[in-house]
């Protein structure tokens, strides 16, 4: 039911066009863990990120106000190439699945500069009734919002982004 | 290759008896996302702290001096239940699979008191040279602290324990 | 007006006797930073824990649904010696000055088993309405356990807690 | 010895002229605490990475080479308004002190657009010698990075910019 990452192959070979809504972070000292390099839960919390900014900014979720917001049930990350303080991020977001109440969106992270990936992982959202935190219908603007980014689970098929 | 979880329902009836090493965290004001509630990314930052208190006291690891580390390629986690601030918080692990120079983790999260886990998820390190960090073999301290903790990936055959 | 620290050498000198309430924290992987240490700010993360704690156990908070919030107007931190996860720490508490509105703590961070502090820091909230978000009397309850952990702000006179 | 900011009201009237040194900084979704703002603890991490950021960049420190690395040794803030998630940080940098062994910065934290700084704080760095980490004089590229910040610790007298 939830929908995740076929294979890690899949994911390795994601590029920048596979993405279509981008944000830039910069890391912080404290995501480099005592190995020197962006610690592996740091990735979780920039999809996070830019995951609620494109809520925010796109799709009509004010945290604090909304009926509905979105709660995560899985997620995962598959990390291919080391990162470090000071990088800056380029972040890529799609969305790989639309329910009627759950979204599955997957985020590419790439080193300022660089066309592969370094890590492409992701999560999906159920929505809840923020007071009762049970399971809710998508709103339609939320639903709008997240389908201009829904690209479908494969880049295998280059056709199914027409 | 990446031994992971075969689906959900398998992970949501985990038990306490599934995992053979506990450690408990206390929770902190700052896990709690503007949600309230423990922040996914927040899981991950806990399992990395109970494997490698484990690699630590067990395997010989000192992160500092050790030839070998252990870097993430892929983790995952699942959340079923809700946990907030200040919860303190049992986890429990497991080893689902040793090869030559990786190993798959299992962390189960547990509220303190309660039989169901309100998260399973986990990761896969693969042991690099601590300088080059190339991919090396483990060493045989390390390989022996983690098949003390190997249960195989599933948990449907008890008798797997015996 | 907002009181602090008299003088480095004053905190140095602090042991437990000088706190009132405890609470261990665990530390994390990720609280080390590059540098192989507990990272300064996660100082301030635990402060934070210990803290709200308190308010939470003993002063009648509950900060999703209590009239009135304490929100941190200054902070500040003295490190004397580093310390590094898996280490274990016991947090001491004190409250150095009440007021109508505000409330000054003082934490105290000891290495499981040490008699000297690694740290001493703390901040000062002033509870404000939690939607206006205007400054408010504290409720009695509150000041009550606040003023539980009441010390004042030196100690160096021993009979001031008396 | 430890020079510090005198009193609240020299911090809340900075502006962004009185900083020579700007990095902007995105905030993350975990920055936000359960009372939906930037958590205090957050703006020392941010302190943290853009004085790293500058002391790579431009005073020859390489955290994982370097023979002498900067130790924390005590920190404060005070926070005037409140900030919150997607909000984009100016992080303003200036130095108020430099010693042998020893530099205090200052950072002015505003919000992308504001001339009022939402936030004031800093911290001293000790320089040690980074395996045996005792105290050891500052090299001459990083003394002269850190003068190119040099301000002074008061504001007050315009003059002493010049």
């Amino acid at each position: 039911m939830l929908s995740g990452p076929t294979s890690t192959s899949d994911l390795k070979t994601r590029t920048r066009a596979d993405y279509n809504f981008f944000v830039s972070y910069r890391t912080r000292w404290s995501d480099n863990d005592q190995y020197s390099h962006i610690n592996n839960a740091v990735y979780y919390h920039l999809f996070d990120s830019i995951i609620n900014a494109y809520l925010i900014a796109h799709c009509d979720l004010s945290p604090q106000a909304s009926d509905a917001i979105g709660l995560v049930v899985s997620s995962y990350c598959q990390f291919f190439s080391p990162l470090s303080f000071p990088d800056v991020l380029d972040l890529g977001l799609r969305v790989n699945h639309v329910g009627k109440s759950s979204v599955t969106y997957e985020v590419g992270v790439f080193c300022e500069g660089n066309t592969e990936p370094a890590a492409v992982g992701g999560y999906t959202h159920v929505f809840v009734d923020a007071v009762s935190r049970k399971t809710s219908q998508m709103r339609d603007r939320t639903k709008e919002g997240l389908q201009r980014l829904f690209v479908g689970p494969s880049c295998s098929k280059p056709e199914s982004k027409l």
